[in-house]
């Protein structure tokens, strides 16, 4: 293999893959980059063989074949490289040779036949989706997923997709994020669930946020899921299990509500989040006659209250949560007023941003804390 | 003690004493600021019992007094206000009101008379040390100052004053960096060696950023060194002990020299450092007709050379170094140029900026590692 690629479209690619190269990894194979040039492209693959990602580059190939590099070693190298192209060969033993101007340098490289083989799009079952759209479902959606690995099917979101709309919902058991878009159209038959795990998502997210491409292709076969953003594509297993009956949580009869502007109730929670009990983090919030009182103490550090003037007229009510469920929401409502809809101390309190798109319906549900 | 003083003010001071405050302490009192409400002033003290500082700013005083407070949680809590007037209460017990606008807080404080007394200011014997040139010096010598605890006198710089020059050198017995500051006019008869710990060098270094007095004070007597810097006064225990005989240590024969650009430089050593030996971080520097190689080895990652252009006719000299060493003295050059006088491959290479100040002499002296 022989090869010349600008740095600038070289390192383009590889800062799209380092999410998935693993660090720490008992299998050195995984992490190192595949490269594989053929006609005038450099196919370049990383995987964690949970979660792989094929990108390519235009470039010029001199002599066909493929090699792998160390991922981590070879993206720190190209970065420190004056712009300008550089040329790609591999030597003996596996050894990679990287030329720039007056920078020559011999990697040490694996024997390509050790890397993993990797799952191929399916030919049929193709669905397109907004670029744009999911990567918003994903922000609104992906802190609520659980990072307990015993909970194993809350380590991902749903994805559920419907002829005329598309819901994500990801909950921990402590609270639930929950978005629907309504609107599109959707080449399937019923409705189709998936499952997709955290990593993925985080991936994805990032992903889209480098795209201009408006519509991703999403596949899946029995075990993994497809996402082709333009031209990369990022493969991840699929999580299989139940997920939570989640519409049995969303709260029904939450009677009472204020609304509240995000900025002041985000200053006022972290501020008072600061005499929270550490383990907890819990703090009080208490709706008085056109006043939120949000109060907090830990018997370390003292006792902190804060309030804020909303109309509300309802009776008295306090209710217990932890702050940090609070804070996340509100970082990521994307509105300039939130709702808190509650019904007693006993029951899930659900946020929503004041209407501000008519494109999403994004609720968030949060279980209150004895206090 | 009850006071109201402005946001901004307090902040700003409590910001200056981050860098004094222990996070991890087995003596609780020293996680807490010593607050002292005088005539209109609020006087702030934090200490490690090695290091303190004491600054202070204008209040409204209501009633004189002191408290202690938690340094850390009171600079968080006080960050997350909004702008405006915060009153600050001694209630019973040691706990401490913190009121701002619709924000009303009790922490834990201490017992005042738990707080260390500290040292004072001596009546005679104060120098009066450009601010300025001081910074400078520190910002190019504090990074060779050993990090290494066993070799007490090396974990700070001496600092030497004479009658019409001031001189900063630190060591780490691997290399060292000697800067000459000529001119100035100081009080004193003779010369005044003093060792100044790390950990003080670091604190005055940021608080002579953030000043704009032109002079700042500095006095000592038997155990420890003041540092007044406006309004703030630094204290720090005094290192003991032998500084090195570090004239003996500068080259004075070093006879073949060549002049490199500051940046090439830099980046070929960050970019063949990557495969230097983890532990050694050793680099090969050859001087060639007209060419400077750099070069590098590791049985682990591979190996890597880079070659920079420039004037050298002298015989071929390979000489082995710390990369990590270079990389700092490159930092802070602060010069487009600098040179590299040298002898053979057994000898101390010396690092200077290509002339870029008549008011300093800077030089930095690197021993030469077996390649």
């Amino acid at each position: 293999m022989e090869i010349t690629v600008s740095k600038f479209d070289l390192l383009k690619e590889l800062t799209a893959t380092q999410g998935v190269v693993e660090r720490k990894t008992t299998i050195p194979i995984l992490s190192n980059f595949l490269f594989e040039a053929v006609g005038d492209k450099l196919n370049i693959t990383a995987t964690d063989l949970d979660l792989s990602l094929r990108t390519a580059c235009v470039t010029k190939v001199k002599k066909e074949g493929s090699c792998t590099i160390p991922a981590r070693k070879l993206y720190d190298y190209v970065k420190l490289l004056p712009d300008g192209d550089i040329t790609i060969k591999l030597l003996e033993n596996h050894w990679v040779n990287i030329r720039s101007g007056r920078s020559n340098t011999k990697m040490v490289g694996m024997a390509r036949s050790n890397f993993p083989s990797l799952p191929v799009f399916p030919t049929t079952g193709m669905v397109k989706i907004p670029a744009a759209a999911l990567r918003t479902m994903i922000g609104k959606t992906i802190f609520a997923i659980s990072n307990e690995e015993s909970r194993y099917t809350l380590n991902g979101a749903l994805m559920v997709l419907k002829p005329e709309s598309l819901i994500m919902v990801s909950t921990d058991g402590h609270r639930l994020a929950h978005i629907e878009r309504q609107g599109g159209k959707f080449e399937i038959s019923g409705e189709m669930k998936t499952l997709v795990p955290k990593k993925a998502m985080s991936e994805l997210y990032s992903l889209l946020q480098s795209t201009e491409t408006e519509d991703i292709e999403f596949a899946k076969d029995e075990s993994t899921l497809f996402f082709r953003i333009g031209g990369r594509l990022l493969t991840s297993r699929q999580l299989t299990g139940q997920f939570p009956n989640y519409e049995a949580v969303l709260p029904k009869d939450n009677d009472k509500s204020v609304t509240i502007r995000t900025d002041e109730f985000m200053a006022a929670i972290l501020r008072v989040a600061q005499f929270a009990d550490e383990r907890s983090q819990a703090i009080k919030v208490r709706l008085e006659k056109d006043e939120l009182r949000i109060s907090s103490s830990s018997t370390e550090t003292g006792e902190s209250e804060d309030s804020i003037v909303t109309a509300y007229t309802g009776e008295v009510v306090t209710i217990g949560f932890n702050s940090q469920y609070l804070i996340e929401f509100l970082k990521a409502a994307g509105a300039d007023e939130v709702r808190l809809e509650f019904k007693n101390a006993q029951s899930a309190g659900q946020l929503r941003p004041e209407a501000t798109s008519d494109e999403f319906k994004y609720r968030y549900v949060v279980m209150p804390m004895r206090i």
